[in-house]
């Protein structure tokens, strides 16, 4: 195999600057640019099955399969006919996979030291609804492909090594949640109209014994997650790996706005309180506020509900919802409280009464920075561009960060779809996030615990 | 009875500029400020019995009411229930009411001159859902109580009097388009959930012999309707009697503006095609639009759906509608026509596509000068301080101005409220407004075929 060796220069330089992939690399670069860059050559990198897993992919791509996209939503027919695939490919992989009492599937391959903590790696593979295969399944069947390398190549890790399916991640991150202990409302009610409590059950679970699927604190290593990128950052820049910074922290907001509904064609414009219009000014202000600022945070208008929504009447309510993230937790504070200012000051130019409701709220998760190393190194040994970003989307990376270092391998999503039936990623790039993947789990088993 | 004179005398001024006003008073009045006011005076106008017509809007309120509001729609037990009172109150005025083949109630009360064509006075008694008790009835009973009063105080017209309750206004003047013969859908699905056919039987028409229902042209000498004001102007400036310069003519549009679904978090702010953020441009931009010229046309987004319609997804689609009205149908074709542009402008600014559906539309309905100007001079008459205005609302009235000269009486709505629980109009004006009613039809009598 040959590097194309100036983008290896410069990978090793940028490595350089990061004290821990010194270590690792066992001191053979100084600082600067790297007088000897034999040692990483050496360590020729590992490689993956590429080609299974991709193979598995497409097979899993009928699961679910309707008209209008794959509907693998928690606990439905083609979530649990999805998983007992993924069960199979488990074996097919020569891995042994048992269900925990939250409903997650776990492998474990054994270590040299029984004494170590897990590395843990894995996604899930359940959808939203009329998705994609993509989002879940390349990392679930990437961590499985990793496993399968690492057996089939007669590589024995010091740390166990747990290959995770998590049951639910699309309602809310239910399975790692569980994992880590978090709270879980057992009888919110999930997409598949099942509670979670039945979910749980459906999944093979059992909601008695749910303290028995916690990780103990120091029982994991740390956790590693293949994921498609859901923007389309390493799409339009043509990079093959991202390395996530951190996945955002995160406020829903329910706004309700007040006015008074009345006729649309006998109530003089100088003489409304029209919920619609105010609603309107809202939405275009909040872009305009996230836009003003340089950075990554977002902020979008989704979702909004008119009434009586009827074409004659002037809108006497309108509620609507408000997501914003950002990786800084401090910025999206701020941002939440300008909101509610622009909500005060469009309320009194048109009249009506804004009412602010905060339904959800979640603290920024940052990877573990000497993760992000071991995936840069990973990269580069593989000749693979890098790109750092922040994960907009949620993940059950964000969880296990609670509890362990914590790092994120991004492949490209073409167009930056995803969410969607058009959702696609390339055979090759998801083959070079399972091999990324696989020696990153080689370097976190060299550095961790040594 | 003492009028106020100053009042008068302005009333009068006002009417000396109109000449048929002349011509009906006699010639009593000059040019300019008038010399004698005597003829006006001695010809005292009539009164009717506005307890007796407030009292009868009483015991109707209970028709119908639910928690919500009135819920009369046409068809529904509600609305079957209120014309079966509403069959009851012509009978207790004396009159004997009949219903023709589409449904409407009709009442005639002869002329000295059979060979006159008639005048035609009413509203209808259906409502919107969660409606008021006054949109309709007032008008309806008003013009029975107007009938009474002729008949109480010994009065014959010259012309034969047709007393109407027009079937199902608010689903579409469906009663008064039978009554001209405008085209109806009768498999068209009504708010109760009936055919209009089914309701037409319904109400104790015959939708197999509709066409002994239509009015021939020039059997008609002129329609009056009594109604709320269904904006706030007269309640505003405290007027106590609306007259209608005529009904807006209106176009009602479908917008669908298509961006692109994505996700919420993962997705930059420069790299979205938001229906929903086009769709709040849109939303503002046609209201100023309208509002950038003087006048009182009105343009309304009342009702809006957005796909998928969630807090974390962008929005791949909105659709939306606008309502448009104005008394000058070449105002309405221009706005119409802008703000088609401004939808292309948008959608050209933020990465969507904007198509548009014209929904509907009508023409302006003028009234008839000479009938506006009986109705002043009735006022006036009456010590009533009278103010001319479109409708902004659609009635059956502007069916009739098809047929034969139209006039509308508007009396106050408090705040301006219509099609609400909360709608409301004080018996004091109403009575007025039943008294202009009779007074105009005294005039109307006077002055037409003579």
């Amino acid at each position: 195999m040959t590097l194309p060796r100036r983008r290896f220069v410069e990978q090793a330089a940028t490595l350089a600057a990061l004290p821990f992939v010194d270590r690792w690399l066992g001191g053979g670069l100084g600082s600067g640019l790297p007088r000897d860059i034999d040692p990483l050559l050496d360590a020729a990198p590992l490689r993956a099955d590429g080609a299974w897993v991709n193979a598995a992919l497409a097979r899993f791509d009928a699961i679910g399969r309707t008209a209008s996209g794959i509907n693998r939503v928690a606990y439905s027919e083609g979530d649990l006919a999805g998983r007992a695939f993924t069960l199979d490919l488990y074996r097919a992989a020569g891995l042994t996979p048992r269900i925990d009492a939250a409903g997650n599937i776990i492998a474990r391959v054994a270590g040299s030291d029984p004494r170590l903590p897990a590395i843990v790696i894995g996604s899930h593979v359940d959808s939203v609804t009329d998705g994609g295969n993509y989002d879940g399944p390349v990392g679930t069947f990437g961590a499985i492909g990793a496993a399968r390398a690492l057996q089939a190549q007669g590589v024995r890790l010091r740390h166990p090594l747990d290959v995770v399916c998590w049951q639910n991640e699309e309602g809310g991150t239910i399975g790692s949640k569980l994992a880590i202990g978090a709270p879980v409302d057992l009888d919110g009610v999930a997409r598949s109209g099942k509670t979670i409590r039945e979910g749980i059950t459906l999944t093979g679970g059992d909601p008695s014994r749910l303290a028995e699927a916690v990780r103990p604190r120091g029982s994991v290593a740390c956790y590693l997650e293949l994921h498609i990128e859901q923007g389309g950052n390493l799409d339009r820049s043509g990079t093959p790996i991202g390395v996530v910074l951190g996945i955002v922290g995160l406020k829903w907001f329910e706004v309700t706005i007040d006015g008074f509904a009345n006729h649309a064609g006998a109530t003089p414009m100088d003489q409304r309180q029209d919920a619609m219009l105010a609603a309107a000014k809202f939405t275009i202000a909040v872009n305009e506020a996230i836009r003003l600022e340089p950075g990554r945070q977002v902020a979008t208008v989704g979702r909004v509900v008119a009434l009586p929504n009827t074409r004659n009447v002037i809108a006497g309510q309108v509620q609507l919802t408000v997501d914003l993230r950002d990786l800084d937790a401090a910025k999206v504070a701020r941002f939440a409280a300008r909101f509610q200012q622009i909500g005060r000051e469009i309320g009194a130019a048109t009249n009506t009464t804004f009412t602010f409701r905060e339904a959800t709220s979640s603290e920024p998760a940052m990877a573990d920075p000497r993760v992000m190393g071991w995936i840069e190194a990973s990269a580069g040994a593989l000749g693979l561009g890098t790109q750092r970003m922040p994960s907009g989307a949620g993940h059950d990376a964000q969880e296990m960060a609670h509890l362990c270092p914590m790092g994120m391998i991004f492949v490209p999503s073409v167009g930056g779809i995803s969410h969607s039936p058009k959702e696609f990623s390339r055979p090759q790039d998801i083959a070079n996030g399972v091999d990324v993947l696989l020696n990153t789990v080689m370097g976190a088993d060299r550095a961790l615990d040594a």
